[in-house]
């Protein structure tokens, strides 16, 4: 029987960074060899959805060199769809990483304001044509906040889905170090997540967005989401995790949601040795989208916060994991037997 | 000085197997290079009494190639005793391991049902020779359900034991994704561990062998052990280790016992950071066998447990501890100090 | 602008395997890490061809395990169309190389002969289906050497492809060691061939398929050419490669042709300091399936020499060059000087 | 803006080692490869505290050769000033490693006892002309335990440091396997604590130097340093970590001190995946000699507190950490988040 | 007796970059680790230098992150002085290297373009302070192509050497594919050698700086020697080295030189197994100065291309060789025997 | 069939060291991890005999902690016979090496002088229970030359040897930078050669331990071949390999002997690229020694050198190839073919 073919089809818009970190919880200084991933929070949602047998199709650019080379097939051994990705003269983005360890945090230097995601515009993207058999449509808050025509570009994106009806995801975070070629990202982002229909984000992403003050508890999440409803009518439901960070290696999470209708949540998931923590908000936004496809809302909250649990497990950018691995971790198999 | 002369000697039966894993917790994908092993569960308990100073022979088949040749090395290095090991032209048997980590789940994919091993026939095997200067026979549930060979080389080497006067040790483990070629498990387990006078194993183990269904406590231990010896009377003890998984990377460990006249059970010893799970069985069997040469029962338990606790902290299949290590733990040194 | 769209397509038929081998010039027993890739003859084919940009898929059984995973990724990764691969539940086959240097040999201990391709069979491939939009379908003497599955499969696919138009371009290397199925490999491949249409092998082939015994001078391979197109009249032409060694490090190729009216040949290219010899033939192959599609056979000729004698500079498997690489080694410039 | 000069310098006398061990928690035997690192105990201290922008010198017999020169540079990466170091044909000293892990002790071998550093003498150092600009200088009780030259050379530095007016640090670790050249090792410590002004130790090294017997309880401590302050009277405070090992892998650590006037302590700190345990001493005691420099009592016992504590997540023997990063601990950011 | 103190200082003025490159002769999608080294063509000048026992101090910008605080690190462990570099807020140059072998030629990707060096401005750097005490600065024709601002601080850099007396030495290559900020490439690389007194180069160098068209025989060499000296009358003296690619790698140098009164070469040396050709130029630049220093014109030019063929047999970017190993090729000893 | 007995015995006495390289050609100032073999002249022509299938012990001191441990394990991977190794409580010897490339020379750095092999002293060992069933006795003058008690052991040993008529080969190569306890190294091998019988060594070794003066001619070599035999009438035979060195990459090596009739000499061998010369010679020596066993004197010769040049090929000390390979070379299949 041969490889099935999928179904749906989730369109991802962002940049594909290179990571280079050295092993272990080395610092750079102490190693002479680093490893590399590449990855990139939209990139990371859809090498996460295509392991889910979901169509995911990424929309980028990448640069023109050997580097772009193996960002290609790197992606394509994923499954990820690159048919629209577009080759340009700059260098791909990248970012150093010294995986933190216990109480030392991670340290990451970033070089990508230059690099070939900024360059996209408008015009080097065909949004009829590659969303015409699109469900979803997936951006962050990161691509608006790189370059003007990054932003523009993604406009028209989530412009061309709601003509087209495709259901628009947006997990908005604010970056403050990023948004240097001169808007202001708040109102950027209002007027995006405006144009969205499915928020991944929390009590900060709306206080950012909506410039007010809620705070964490349950009702604080649940007036921010209303309120985010009242001021956003195309947003219909909310899903959010929920971290609490005992050191670099030891981490909790769980997820609530407001479903338009009421809050639900999930139950907490503890990981005692972190492995690789980069790429846990993009599982559990990956989550979330192949819940949307395929559960109710309690159950695409669980399946997100246990998809989110094990990207901790697992090294690189992308949550490497199946469907059946997930449902596993849902169904409280959390003991680690061995699978022969 | 020269090297002290080992004066027990222990045979154990079964396939040596090669392990390929990628380094650390990658998955497969997300790796260049495997890490590989020689192991096998009969040859890690040989391996184990040889560091331990115990003669251990191993009589499997090898392969007659490149990678045969590399596990007679790595056994020979171990101590082990290849003298009476055969070289066949069937490729060495192999498995490949993913290392889970928290909550995820170890994978592992064999490769091992047409090997050397599975070439096995009791014509290749002279156990009246190899037999006539040993102590201890040590098989486990996993030989006899190779193949048809396997399975009678191995009968005739627990009669040959009968006759001699050789202790045999069971660790009569049934794996359900084995027993392709036409045996019933059940009965030929039965029947070996009939012919068997130490058990390795719990009340899974019994319940399998005797279709009983004892449950997991204290008087359901001490039910099936007796139980067990009334069905097997050349059974005289029972040595079991119980594993609590609290995830892939944290477990804990115990051993108890019935000693034919009595229950008894040892300390909890609890491994927070698990670096490599393989083997520990093993370590424990290697640790009951090793008890049995020099010590009573409840040091035996104590010994056995302390070893099986100590490879979780050793990358591979073989517990490469000293007797004076697993001293140590037992003694209660378990805050890991610098031995200088 | 968008990756291009590939015009032709080629079809692979044949065995995916896993390479293992100690880094460097290490022997196993030296060595306690393997680097692996995944390669196999007609995947080597497929994998150079994507490259080029041209549409590849490989038809063929991979395991339904983690190492089938990894090899789904990697062959994506290439660009291999997988649409159509099966995933069985028998291991992938795989080797282990030993990579010799100097005057010590290479070698090679395989573990194929029960794996996941040598279950293939009729039923499991639509080959209509596949073949109606392709152009070329590529095999080689190692399939139907495996398992009669893959003997039937192939021999109806060679049929699918005469009945659609397809040419069908051979590579029938005669492999000893395989062929333990019962069928006379001699017979097989003489009726395979006269199902082809373009010969890529040269005297040591036509002498082993007709069992003739022409010299390895221009005047025997041109007499052999011919005798082959006596006997197998689709043959249109013949495209060999000839090898010297001076050592495993030093080697020297050079390409001869036979195109149906005569005999062209090219220049010799030396390669000084082989890297890794595995996959050499492939490349070749892989050169001639392109030139036939661009170029008339001169420069197909030289193309394939060219693209083979790359890929001993090339670690693994696969030829990892683009087309323009091939052309400049083919215009001359093989004095490596640094492309910034 | 340029690189910051340093404006207070601090002297470190002792041995360069190498240190050699297999990767992650893997035996020698199971490994065929070493990561190594140069360290020593005052070299850490160097190393430490040149990352923390202060002048650190390091007085020491590095070997003639190969090694030698890794040495050096290694030193100069740090910003070691090292122009006083000895070139001497004697190889460099050196340890082996096998990294313990949970229950399981690090085992280390020395071979150390013939090497350069073993061969100093007073003639080889210029103590006039290396402290006429120095603030402090730092000593251990490894150093005179080596050889007789090591202990006259420390000797006559610290009468060199008590003629100029620099403040000696003295860590007199008693390490009882070494010693072997005939003096004995309590009397000598005494007669260097007796001309040195702050103590790095506690109840354990007082009662080793004074031949006491003081509990350590904190009034065992207080009367410890009391009493010490009697003998000695050029001691004017004593600071001292306290380490609870739960596992190899499993510490906690805080910091208590005898400021001259009056008790202090600080907050425990928990390190529940150790990365690398050596060197952790030697992070508090240059902690501890920055905030000499820069902070009162109390701040300099939580610094150095929480440099020692950091030095437990980094591979190697320097604490390869920034006085920002140790701030962060010190205001408690102990939750490991990301550093964009 | 201590480290010697350096008497002759050189200033070297240029970006430092980070080189990453896959291990062996691996492509970048082949490899998931990538090695790195730091360096920079007048880097390399000043390792080399500094490692020949010269006070080489570097003049550049370095980021102000993990990645530059790792280059400062690799410096110091050069002995290059970095007292006055200057850390910025934008990311180090890098460069991605695919080295190749035998006739693929090597591909690098480079990503310079806004790094850290591309931001220096005049004053940033206080010449007058710097030159004081130096005996020559070292310039290459890269350093004004990056931008306006390294021009214009180059500039300013040969004017104060001037008035200082400072010998200035040229490597004047013109790379086309920098130069991207406006300036014409030729005439400001002619002022900028009008205002030196060494040229390092020869006829192509010559050709594009006077826009001439003298041709590669040695009377060509001559002539262009010559006219140089009548356009930039401050040059005194100009050392080439000519290359010959029989392949990546197999290699033969030369070098030849116009004293100002006289034409003078040197043997060929051959090396038939490159290990890295990265920096071979720079050590040969490095050997020039070091020549001058302390060789007459002969010698010099033997010494810097023993320095340039030692340097194609070590990996990275700088020439690790001393003073002595570079005497021992001049004098003929390139069998290669083991120094024990 | 069981792995076959080994009916010939070789001892070989000597001093076991650790081998300490960065990868590569590194550096080890670039190099952050080393690879490690064990080895030792000595123990080198054990292991070879070893895989050769001859039964080789070595008779050493081996230190007492986890390096020897190490040592242990390897040398009875080889096969060798450890069961007259002593453990003492003194470091292994080990060394440096940074492996030359082209021109560039080999550099090693040695840590042997007080190491565990330097206290071995005659009562360690029962020369008579160990040469009992001994056809050979192997020593070189390395061993003579590293203490005192090294001297007086091998002295007795060739006394008993000579008592129970074992044949003593002797590869008495003298070291200029050892021999420091005292002795005149020339009169000491003198006295040794004239206790062996078979000298493996020529034209060299001869001049210094008879204080001639011979050329290197062909009558050179057996003048003073005839010169040795009048000195020590024992010696029987001489066996002699020549090299010369184009580079430390590209060698060539011929056998030459005097069989105390004629003069005999074999076919030169030429290795383009030298993976490791390290234990070369030591190749040769075991090569004659397994062809005195099985061959007359010209086939010996070439096995010796056969052997001698595959151990270029293979990277570590041991020559870890069979006979098998080695017979292919003597017939002349040096083209590098690969084994399936």
């Amino acid at each position: 029987m041969a490889q099935k073919e999928n179904h749906h089809k989730v369109v991802t818009f962002g940049e594909v960074l290179m990571r280079l970190s050295p092993p272990g919880y080395r610092k750079l200084v102490h190693s002479d060899i680093l490893e590399y991933y590449f990855g990139g929070t939209e990139m990371n949602v859809a090498a996460s959805l295509s392991r889910f047998g979901v169509h995911a199709q990424q929309i980028t650019n990448v640069s023109d060199d050997l580097v772009g080379d193996a960002a290609i097939s790197v992606m394509r051994g994923h499954g990820i769809d690159v048919s629209e990705v577009n080759r340009v003269p700059h260098p791909l983005g990248l970012y150093f990483l010294e995986t933190g360890s216990g109480m030392r945090a991670s340290r990451i230097a970033y070089n990508r304001l230059y690099g070939a995601f900024a360059h996209i515009r408008p015009e080097m993207v065909d949004w009829e044509h590659i969303l015409r058999d699109a469900d979803y449509l997936h951006w962050t808050g990161i691509s608006p906040a790189i370059s003007e025509g990054a932003y523009q570009t993604l406009k028209e994106g989530l412009e061309a889905a709601n003509r087209l009806g495709v259901t628009v995801t947006a997990d908005p975070a604010y970056r403050s170090n990023l948004w240097q070629y001169g808007r202001n990202g708040t109102e950027v982002l209002r007027a995006l997540v405006a144009n969205s229909h499915i928020l991944i984000g929390g009590v900060n992403e709306i206080n950012e967005i909506l410039e007010t003050d809620f705070d964490h508890s349950k009702d604080g999440f649940v007036s921010a989401c209303k309120q985010l409803q009242d001021d956003c009518p195309n947003i219909t439901k909310v899903f959010d995790k929920v971290r609490t960070g005992l050191s670099a290696s030891w981490q909790k999470v769980y997820g609530h949601a407001w479903t338009g209708d009421e809050y639900i949540s999930g139950e907490e998931l503890e990981i005692a040795q972190v492995v690789d923590r980069i790429g846990t908000g993009d599982a559990f936004a990956a989550g979330v989208i192949y819940g949307l496809i395929h559960f109710e809302d309690r159950d695409t909250l669980r399946f997100a916060n246990a998809a989110c649990a094990l990207k901790h497990t697992i090294p690189g950018d992308a949550n490497l994991v199946s469907v059946e691995e997930v449902l596993e971790v849902m169904k409280g198999n959390t003991g680690g037997r061995i699978k022969r």
